[in-house]
């Protein structure tokens, strides 16, 4: 098994207000079959599918998919561009759970969750910059 | 905000235990601080972190990082390694929760759940072949 995630999947309630949370965040949506939104992130996919569906895919009752406990991570350049991100999440309808902070390993975060819940953390990592294109390699903290 | 997830964390109550699965698995694990474990996902992390440190760091309640629907994907070139990959996840721990099946948009997957019940879907996606490098980019189903 090779390191590599190729799909992200999120099963969601409301797929319409849930893709509009994520458009108005700036993501580009792919052109996607009936049934699935589909945010291409380069090299991977970020997916929205119903959670009945999904589920259903599964094999496992809906109930079972409330589980673990996952976040997304997005990293930004820039200490100071944390902060206005969490603003335009605000502004998008999801939910600040932690503002822009200094954390105890070096760098500067906050976590949001999206309409449906689901939680990310938007991050500046000092000792792990972005390349060029974008790209996250991790250095440690 | 670019398409770019950097991290997947998850949350998880064995660290030990969590670590040894995705490394039987034959995932690399990189060097990292003391409290988590990561694997470098190239231009991404997969982090393990305790489950009571993830909930104080965005300060919920533990019981409240049991919520949404997500998944994470793992596609493979041949629709034959699919099978083989899932007796090798449930050799490593891992349940099964959907065996290797052809599946309605025209590919072949299977989904099992890591010791902690994280679910990954292993798939074989032939409208969109992985890269030579390995890295996926999405062409619809």
């Amino acid at each position: 098994m090779e390191n590599r995630i190729s799909h992200i999947t999120l099963g969601v309630r409301d797929m319409a207000a849930t893709a509009e949370f994520y458009e108005v965040l700036g993501w580009t949506r792919v052109e996607s079959e009936d049934g699935i939104v589909a945010f291409d992130l380069i090299g991977q996919t970020l997916g929205l599918y119903p959670l009945e569906k999904l589920a259903e895919d599964i094999g496992l009752p809906v109930e079972a998919l409330g589980r673990g406990a996952s976040t997304l991570g997005y990293n930004v350049r820039n200490k100071d561009e944390v902060a206005p991100l969490l603003e335009k999440v605000k502004a998008a309808g999801g939910r600040i759970l932690k503002p822009a902070a200094d954390v105890f390993w070096g760098g500067h975060h906050g976590y949001f969750a999206d309409p449906e819940g689901n939680i990310s953390e938007v991050a500046h990592n000092p000792f792990s910059p972005l390349n060029t294109d974008g790209a996250f390699r991790w250095n440690g903290y």
